[in-house]
């Protein structure tokens, strides 16, 4: 199935949508175990549009992880300008999904195809005690972090170059080779600490695996040198412990400026 | 049974708390229903210290509510310096308390009776789309609120006056006579609007009753001095719903100077 073809009659749905993944089975729909984001989304459309709904987002987000500003997109029979869209699925949607913006998109929009850049963002806690507000959204590291170790650090990650030292073992790729734009730590109030990274596209578990080993560096005074040497190795096992999940969050998805241009707003 | 005299050999430890109250039925231990803030945090203090622990909070919060700096004591017999208590308790709370600071208080101190002030805060997010991240912790309105107006209205209940048409029904108290020092409005980041209010004491869902009434109030255009006749009224049927948990915070309790400086910091 090409999913890039609209049926004729149809009218391609583009959805920014939020979610709080901490209940959630990550976003694939799945037969068995906890709810997914696609499953409970798809099921709540596919009754409002009276037809089976596909959704299709830009990238599939593991169970625990958030999404500020996920898209998505689904083709729909009946026009979605006659819905007051974004209110009614406020009403129905479960409370740890939010769509926060709807669009009409062109009919050679695709969420996954098209996308050209992503952003995710990493949350780190740092600081004595813990904090029971920020516990679902953040990881807790006791010990002091060096930020500007941990930027400098970073730097061996942009460009162009094979992250297959940060891809999840016994993931299928055709390749493992990926664009790094941007990977910076900033201080926030109350001892938050932020990683955003921006890239082409990202590996299954990448900015989790990139977390884990870059807090093990700074926690262990490792040399910045060796995460060029991990990268050169392209072997998972010399990577470090993937970050937990409940930190990350996919932030944004960028599009081509010709796409975003003929979306239109609902 | 006076709280207030310490048995000799006794050690009285003043604890400063937060928690999420989500998944709690309030302070106050019971033998039925979910867990309780209190329940949870004596049966680890017992444990912790070898005896049985009374604990003994600033004030009792509602099923549902946080606290920011919510102040318990308790009196134990082994010397509580000797542990790395604030620690040792991270690793032994459940996951929604945290012990914040805690003290070797003078046997005078007493967490309900030293009390001189409180300051509640209630987050209310006033936008047309709500927040996955942010529900937990506020209350969505969606409709605009007037902060002017808001703040205006709010001078209404400062200073010592009857604040019974607040206070919830059926409830006991020798007096409902309360001051109240400051009830202010603000606008934060992202939609979020933070109500402050800080007084001698507040009666049993006082805040809530004041913050769901005020609400109402800013909904339908009510002029503000409705507020002063609801007060006059001494009657909780005249006030207006009761807001609901999930945003409020006990931000901060405080004590004499006299009592502050003789604690000692663990």
């Amino acid at each position: 199935m090409d999913d890039s073809i609209l049926t004729p009659n149809k009218h391609r749905l583009k959805l920014v949508i939020a979610y709080d993944g901490t209940d959630y089975g990550g976003w694939q729909r799945q037969s068995h175990g906890p709810p997914t984001i696609q499953g409970s989304m798809e099921k709540i459309l596919s009754h409002l549009f009276d037809e089976p709904i596909h959704l299709i987002a830009s990238g599939r987000t593991d169970a625990g992880v958030h999404a500020v500003g996920q898209v998505v997109h689904c083709d729909v029979t009946r026009d979605p300008s006659s819905y007051q869209l974004i209110y009614a699925l406020q009403g129905l949607m479960p409370c740890g999904i939010v769509v926060r913006k709807a669009y009409i998109a062109p009919p050679d929009f695709h969420a996954i195809a098209s996308a050209e850049r992503k952003t995710y963002r990493y949350f780190i806690l740092n600081r004595p005690i813990r904090s029971v507000f920020h516990q679902r959204f953040s990881t807790w590291v006791r010990k002091p972090l060096d930020l500007d170790y941990l930027n400098e650090t970073s730097r061996y990650l942009l460009g162009n170059q094979d992250f297959k030292s940060f891809q999840n073992v016994g993931t299928e790729t055709k390749s493992s080779v990926r664009t790094v734009y941007e990977a910076q730590w900033k201080r926030k109030k109350h001892g938050m600490i932020e990683f955003q990274i921006t890239g082409n596209g990202f590996l299954k578990q990448m900015v989790r695996n990139i977390v884990g080993t870059l807090l093990d560096f700074s926690l262990n005074n490792t040399p910045p040198e060796q995460l060029k040497e991990i990268l050169a190795c392209c072997d998972r096992r010399k990577a470090k412990r993937t970050a937990p999940p409940e930190g990350l969050f996919l932030y944004k998805v960028y599009y081509p400026e010709n796409l975003d241009k003929r979306c239109r707003r609902l």
